[in-house]
């Protein structure tokens, strides 16, 4: 079970020091995710030039890398980034979007990884058993297995990388191989929603920034991710007014609503 | 007359499989098309890399290629993935966004669509009327023409490709040069929407994967986008809450709502 | 005091000509720009291709160069599309993203305004300051300084460039170093929805492409982005609404409502 107090110390951080979280993300949610990160109270900028992703790096609290629409001299940018962080002890979070539907994905997933160890990875099923086993397959970008089915391999992932790894599905995962936290928070209509995942990722950004445990800086942020989609849906008439609603459900968020939606 | 029927057997279809469609498209309207197809109950996947396309369009049910905001590098990865896509008797479906605008939009257009005849093409009158007649011209991305003032050019060029041409406007067309449909659903205010055009696209891509037939996957899907288009604006105040509207009227489209709507 | 009567000619002329406006900005705020020039009434389209800048920008009203997430190929593009204006006599509006959060971004700056002054500059007072002093640094994208105490900076900047500087912030300053006007409307919670500032280029992209004034044209841009993001706060529950209701408010602004808001 994890403590109210300790998440809900880590949103009055997040808000009260706006963390800088650099983002190397997908073209298709970086207005998306730029939006979650500000409205859960973070200062995200997104900047992926060779020329400048080291200074950028340099200044953040916190370095986001997500493959979605990858491309070589995006890998290059990612790949410069993450050593930066690295040596600059700033925790880098890692999303294999994809990982499992082409060899391209998994294998860039793999060589990233390798070069620089991530804090945290999060993905769905089959992107982190793709990451394990090679005969896994994802369907696009979208889980063709369950978060359950997936534990082996999220522990194997993070035992080999010594990081946290997230399998968010119905139930999301949160395991540094050691111990295992589950979220029970979240509503299905999400899975309707481009980027929800990508949007856990830097939400997850945010929280690593002001949070050194790995651990609890990912269950925090999925717990949050699974309240504020709880709360957006109550009123969603579908995955547009969804999509609207999170945002204004993590800059609403408070400890009182916590308390009610926590599972 | 549309059969309301087919329609519905469409969406049942696209929601109970979930048909890949494989997006390379432009960056304004990546989030939005992904939602629409979402939301529709298709699985979009975004990707470009030359490195990959081959791959992810070789595990699609359908490819959409949209060349608004086009480049040499993603040109080539359009190139590629069209082709793979016709030797997988995977169907195409192509968008040439500001065609007539500026000749490297036209001639673009005109390679890519020589080298691998799509099935579907879709565009507003000036762009259909640019791929036929260099003189007409695009203001920039929006029609300077009517949609039946392209009958004509979307008959030459359905013949020309043996493939279906759409052309939306108030009024859109469907032709496969030997027979035309007409869809008249549709409100004013979407093209106060950016990328409802491209939306349109994607929504064909979802029915062109469970559809044989391009002339009617054409013609399902350019309906469903103008009913849905109509009952988002019933309760929109502008633009903005249009937009929103539309992914949730996608989602909770019902036949009953079809036959009250379809005109 | 600015003159409602001119302010409100300004928006007809943009309603009633539909001005193009040729955007060369960021991944992340594309579709949120598009569609704010849409909801006013002006006529989008984003094009970064060196092979059609030219071409593209050469049929424009005005041209808006916004660096973002800038890279080595946008920023020949850039710079081609800005001397292609030059040459035409085509109003430039130049958003410095970023300048002081890293080198790469002042320099990239200082070449473009260097190589081609532009009609207007509008950032935040922090990349208005690291423009003239390069000790001052920006946080990521957002500012670490008040508008107030970057009015010598803007002063400077507008007579070394002979253009419109404008400083948005809690009050926004427009200056052309002889006169400067005030814009006291807006709403703080506009700073939590990403690129704001970039709507509010784009916005200025539409009144500049209509009033030959680069100082009016900003300030009348200015005065219409605060006053509808008031009228969008009124009923937003947070950033993703307020998203939302900007571009409904942008949509439905009338005369009377800028009587009522003006400040």
């Amino acid at each position: 079970m994890l403590s109210i107090d300790k998440l809900w110390q880590d949103i009055e951080k997040i808000r009260n020091t706006s963390p800088l979280v650099h983002n190397i993300t997908n073209y298709v949610v970086m207005n998306t995710t730029a939006n979650a990160l500000l409205a859960i109270g973070a200062s995200p900028v997104m900047a992926h030039a060779v020329e400048e992703v080291e200074s950028m790096t340099g200044i953040a609290n916190s370095l986001v890398i997500n493959i979605g629409t990858l491309s070589k001299k995006w890998i290059e940018a990612m790949s410069l980034a993450m050593k930066t962080a690295k040596t600059k002890r700033i925790p880098i979070v890692f999303d294999p979007v994809g990982a499992g539907a082409t060899s391209y994905r998994t294998e860039t997933c793999l060589k990233l990884m390798n070069e620089t160890h991530p804090n945290i990875i999060r993905g769905n099923a089959s992107e982190i058993m793709a990451l394990v086993d090679s005969k896994i397959k994802t369907k696009g970008v979208d889980s063709a297995h369950t978060s359950d089915t997936a534990l082996k391999a999220a522990e194997n992932l993070a035992e080999a990388y010594g990081c946290t790894v997230i399998v968010s599905g119905k139930v999301d995962l949160i395991t540094d191989e050691t111990d295992t936290i589950y979220v029970k928070n979240g509503h299905e209509m999400l899975s309707k929603v481009t980027g929800s995942g990508c949007t856990a990722t830097a939400i997850v950004g945010a929280f690593i920034a002001v949070n050194e445990s790995s651990l609890f800086a990912g269950a925090h942020a999925m717990a949050v991710m699974g309240i504020c989609g709880e709360i957006a849906a109550k009123n969603a008439k579908g995955p547009g007014s969804l999509q609207l609603n999170l945002l204004d459900a993590f800059y609403n968020l408070t400890k009182s609503q916590i308390e009610d939606y926590l599972k």
